[in-house]
């Protein structure tokens, strides 16, 4: 079995720490890639610490992932050695069930299996990309288009699909008001693609702290959520609404600033149950909704998209041994927009 | 001012009585209609007791309306005396704003005009169908084709257009999978309604009580909702879920019903706010929506809908003076499945 050095938690409560972890033998339809740079993503934190359901240890989180393929498999026809690859959030799933064969992979009927803590086909955990190597069937590695810088294409992996698909979805475009609730990774990501998707765009963060930052990433307006003003003026004004934000909001608040068959998209779970205003749906035939990541064909897409709108995100690029810093910050909201590890420096 | 019999309730408390009730003076674009019959519906309860808000009495209810015309302004082109017309629950509204032109007058920015207790556009509060006569701008009056039953008609001005709508506008139709949550008044359209579209239709009811009739109306399936076994059994199979109970009801246990892109449609608002589980909207991309009866050239459709493939509402027709004994039967579910008052016998 191949190893791999790697940074990975060797428990729920340590932090992460430099290691080996082993990858599979390539299968006939895998590519191995040598990972260039991984980016930190909120689930990574949520998942090392078990805050999401107990894991097994150690773990290498990360799903955000860019590197060079170094070696294919004998039936691979979708990649060739040499090329800029690029794994998000699944590196597996049934590829037989209707959403499989639909293109929403991430909808599989048995489960999608995750880049990290999740159960693979040969029964192993799977190990993210906090790590120099990953062997991944063919169907699950990306494209990264040449235009993208390699640092800033990793976040579109998770955080760039997460929002783009249910832009893409419920239709963001030209004459289409969307706001985006949350400047943070999803946030600037959401804020860039519905500009280059031709909608106008809102930002609406906790403060005005960023409003130089939205303005510049493509946002039209930007609003604070907590003057309470901004409720009023926003009121009803909005075709869709993405919601970023994972900690509990007043839904309420935000459905209220839906127009007529408006929705509000929420791309975040807080743990608890959201208390809902039924009579706010009804009056105004709005709907409340969710939406995760997005099928493998549509993250291609999603890649292509960007690099022809010379669109990547805005990343602070960081040595492994920074790691634990940079969730520190992360929690604290204290970065623009994404960390991204430089995996040189796990060697 | 002309005025009309009815019966009308003098305050919160009391039962209705017999009284008499003002009508306006013909407009260049009104019609005046010999009312009928006119329908019961839960509405027409909640608001004479105040449960929405203090009303002012004495209030005439009732906005399942049909009868004859017998008087046209003159301007009106819609409608000819001698003509089977009807009135849902909105008898105004901007008729300019975006929605109005749209022919979504329920969702009119200013605002609809309800059929009784609305402040109308003369300043005067609007008095409903429980009366021998109603006065109506011709926009808001609908055709009653001659196939339906006069007495059965009645129920589709609310019950029906509310069901229909949602069905309509969320595409209920052949390779559907359709539950009508609540088998009462607007249930039971919903069930002739999502059968007549091509649907296949599951009713979820609170016991088996009324199985024997649910299939009867046109249900495929028929499931408690009492026995937890009904929520595993179904899971993750529909594509649409119509809510018609009011009360307050589990959400998350409906939401787990629903397939990937599936949507649940409150048609009823519980007044306390429901407790949403975003982490499932989020990994089967549901939507959890509302809507409110339908526009003017929709109930239209509907009615004619109905015609084509007979059908109506199953009604129990009563005298005025079983008025306030329907209503203790209406609150205590045992009518299968709407009263109609037959305005005869208001003379």
């Amino acid at each position: 079995m191949p190893t791999a050095n790697a940074w990975a938690a060797p428990s729920a409560t340590e932090p992460l720490v430099k290691t080996t972890i082993e990858r599979r033998e390539l299968g006939p339809r895998d590519v191995l890639i040598e990972i260039k740079y991984a980016g930190i993503c909120h689930s990574d934190i949520h998942t090392v610490r078990g805050d999401w359901g107990p894991q097994q240890y150690p773990l290498a989180v990360g799903h955000e992932i860019v590197g060079i393929v170094t070696e294919v498999g004998p039936e691979v026809t979708k990649h060739a050695v040499g090329d800029r690859a690029g794994i998000g959030c699944m590196v597996g799933s049934c590829r037989e069930c209707d959403q499989c064969l639909q293109g929403n992979e991430q909808y599989c009927r048995k489960g999608m299996v995750g880049t990290y803590g999740a159960v693979d086909a040969d029964g192993t955990i799977t190990q993210g990309g906090y790590s120099t190597h990953i062997v991944v069937d063919e169907h699950f590695a990306l494209r990264i288009p040449e235009g993208i810088p390699f640092e800033a294409a990793a976040p579109l992996l998770c955080a760039g699909i997460t929002m783009y698909s249910p832009l893409h979805h419920w239709n963001a475009g030209p004459g289409m008001q969307v706001a985006v609730v949350g400047l943070g990774g999803l946030g600037h990501m959401g804020v860039k693609l519905a500009h280059a998707l031709g909608a106008e765009v809102t930002v609406i963060s906790q403060s005005l702290k960023k409003q130089e930052d939205g303005l510049r990433l493509g946002a039209d307006h930007y609003y604070a959520s907590a003057d309470p003003a901004t409720f009023e003026t926003l009121a009803g004004r909005f075709d869709l609404i993405v919601n970023t934000v994972s900690a509990k909001i007043d839904i309420d608040a935000y459905l209220g600033l839906l127009n007529v068959d408006g929705t509000l998209v929420n791309v975040g779970a807080p743990p608890e149950p959201l208390p809902v205003a039924v009579f706010s749906l009804i009056m105004q035939r709005r709907s409340f909704a969710g939406s995760t990541i997005g099928g493998i064909a549509e993250t291609q897409e999603m890649l292509d998209f960007c690099a022809e709108h010379g669109i990547a995100s805005d990343v602070e690029v960081i040595s492994a041994d920074q790691i634990n810093e940079a969730y520190e910050r992360v929690l604290a909201s204290d970065v623009r927009y994404r960390f991204v590890i430089d995996v040189a420096t796990m060697k």
